[in-house]
């Protein structure tokens, strides 16, 4: 099921400003066990997302937007991921956009994808050779800009393989190209941070709020390659896979245990509230 | 009049990629006195764009595309601006695309624009605070990831001023919201290298053709703010406006005349046959 605007609808205009420019947000949201996963957190970012690219989503579009998740969620039978786009809505030819344009709500439902590596103890990855650039003004946030990640994702075709780390044109590792990163080192963690590019994964904030809880050391930094080859476990996280262990990375030609901490993490993840 | 596909139709499907990601490239043709000016140019930068991002565009699915345009042309009693957009097409949620994807071809016509400006010698420009990141592999091309242009544009409402210049995250001067730059001195041309960031503008195209007819020396290199200070001509130009001499730069506080190089340049492009 696909609303805009509250509607049951599949299309939207041409002259939408996300087809023209690009000039919106997403939100990709797992719906599990009939409830939306960190649906706060997931509209928290959003609304950051409008706030720094001045889309104007007032409080009755957030109110809306909100029922119309909870329209689609009530369709549902079985475990799906909501997609949630926000566009800065239908406008003329030309980047300058209007004051206070009515944004364009996108709500869809898809099936919860089944990754090959989902029954493995870890993951394969692999070095990207695309690049993230440096872009202090979108990094963080949750846009529609994403030709970097589509370039990067489809570099390699091997099933294998379930994601690529990418970093960034000062070769610093940055996140997966769907996913955060995280390296664990003398029972610390380490993920790097985003002034500067990369998305700031819910998941993400989740393992950092986890950390805090548990008195695990973490560093918000930056990382390199030499930090990734020194790690003692690796993982990736997203909202739909949770934390995935890394085991190999195959251009590094390094390989990882399913380690102590990440276990924890994992354990600790899987008994909070998701809708806290 | 808008096609899709070859079909009149306004909206597009909304798992469309060119929504999802930005997974496409545009042209802006101008359609006067009953002609597309520099449709091959147009054209051949769009292929280059489907080649780098890699979007199967076929020979077939070419000449739909500009069968298509002129279906949308022979409509038109007026000047106006021809908007082409291309996208890797339909498919599924996830960055990864499906192999020979068919591509959304969108053709649509608009009012060619007023701009303030259009009667006075020359316009006035601002310098952006918005930077271009430096990301050589989408640089040069046409695609959909505009937010960078869309935030610089959009720093300023004052409708005296007609364009603004941007800088790259290295302090290099590469271009404006919308147009390609131009400097002069000692009656040689300098414009922006566009290998990391930028796009190729198709009139920029066409006064480096000039140039080169006309002997005049064209350097394609670095430039800094202080070569715009310290420039006697400036201007910049884009497929639509042409070139549009720059007298005033505000947040530098200095000003240029209606120069005798830029003149000759504009008339040099008055007098060439624009469907070569």
């Amino acid at each position: 099921m696909i609303l805009i605007n509250g509607q049951p609808e599949n299309r939207i205009d041409v002259t939408d400003r996300g087809l023209q420019y690009g000039d919106g947000l997403f939100e990709t949201i797992a719906y599990r066990h009939g409830q939306l996963e960190f649906l706060p957190d997931h509209l928290s970012r959003l609304i950051e997302g409008c706030h720094r690219l001045n889309i104007d989503f007032s409080t009755v579009q957030q109110h809306s937007l909100i029922s119309e998740i909870d329209t689609v969620c009530q369709q549902l039978n079985a475990d799906a991921v909501i997609k949630v786009m926000v566009t800065r809505g239908t406008g003329g030819r030309g980047y300058r956009y209007q004051a206070e344009m009515p944004t364009t709500r996108i709500i869809s439902s898809h099936d919860m994808p089944v990754y090959p590596v989902a029954n493995v103890s870890g993951i394969t990855v692999r070095i990207c050779q695309q690049r993230l650039a440096i872009n202090p003004s979108l990094a963080a946030i949750k846009h529609l800009n994403r030709l970097e990640q589509v370039l990067a994702r489809n570099e390699w075709q091997d099933e294998t393989i379930a994601e690529g780390l990418m970093l960034d044109y000062q070769e610093r590792l940055i996140e997966g190209t769907m996913s955060n990163l995280f390296l664990v080192r003398n029972n610390e963690l380490f993920t790097a941070e985003l002034s500067s590019s990369g998305i700031a994964g819910i998941m993400r904030k989740q393992l950092i709020k986890i950390a805090d809880e548990l008195d695990i050391p973490l560093h918000i930094t930056t990382l390199t390659l030499d930090d990734l080859k020194s790690a003692e476990e690796v993982f990736v996280c997203n909202s739909l896979v949770g934390i995935w262990p890394v085991i190999r990375i195959t251009d590094l030609n390094v390989d990882f245990g399913h380690g102590p901490l990440t276990q924890k993490l994992q354990n600790a993840l899987n008994s909070i509230n998701v809708i806290e």
